[in-house]
């Protein structure tokens, strides 16, 4: 169903290798949680499943039952950590819908009244912010 | 976990209950999906499970489980039946993020190159146009 096949050359295929770092919060067995380095909002976290799939049209049904309840404890998290108003998610599909890593991810982002949700900007966030940040999550999962 | 519990006096919930009607394409034991009322481009669809909660946040798990690969199967049968080139899933949750409706859904939209997203504009969309759209829907199902 999908445009392409899954290319595992991607940069979260990648992260998933430990090929390049990233600020993780959560994982398990199935599924990797870390920061997007590239924030729509301070918390803004990516969800994604360590089996391959380009995003949500190719993906196996069985790996979107096991990913979800993970999300939600992900926005449940992010939303306390950073004292959000609401959360945000978005899943996208094809360059079309503005994907631009063909590794199936979800988008977690905490919002607040009155502040709209920036866009992505190109500009990676600071490492240092973004640490601080996934340590405010991982505090959150714990409790 | 949610900021506030759940109403079932919400628009959802009366359709869930068939108090009034939608452009419905799918249904199952645990699930209904019907056109948006005022779509962001055409197609656009909503998945709703028959569950009450008033969004992510406050959602049994087992629900999510079982509603996405709902989703997954009404956001293939969209992107065909629209010959689209994406689909965006947004998945919204309390105010601040845009929630109006406060029963959990799923949007899933329709993309096609160079077209950006409509904003909700409060307009709703003539209802011709929306049963001949879910036709488009319950035709690709039945494929």
């Amino acid at each position: 169903m999908s445009d392409a096949s899954y290319d595992s050359n991607n940069i979260f295929g990648k992260i998933l290798r430990g090929e390049i770092p990233c600020h993780r919060v959560y994982e398990d067995d199935d599924t990797l949680a870390f920061m997007d380095v590239m924030p729509q909002a301070p918390g803004h976290v990516l969800v994604v499943p360590k089996a391959p799939s380009r995003n949500l049209l190719d993906a196996d049904p069985t790996v979107l039952s096991k990913l979800m309840p993970v999300v939600q404890k992900l926005a449940r998290a992010a939303k306390d950590a950073f004292e959000a108003d609401g959360i945000t998610i978005i899943q996208l599909n094809e360059p079309a819908a503005g994907q631009t890593v063909f590794h199936l991810h979800f988008h977690i982002i905490p919002r607040h009244e009155g502040q709209p949700l920036k866009a992505h900007s190109g500009k990676m966030e600071d490492g240092e912010i973004l640490a601080t940040n996934a340590e405010k999550i991982i505090g959150e999962l714990g409790n």
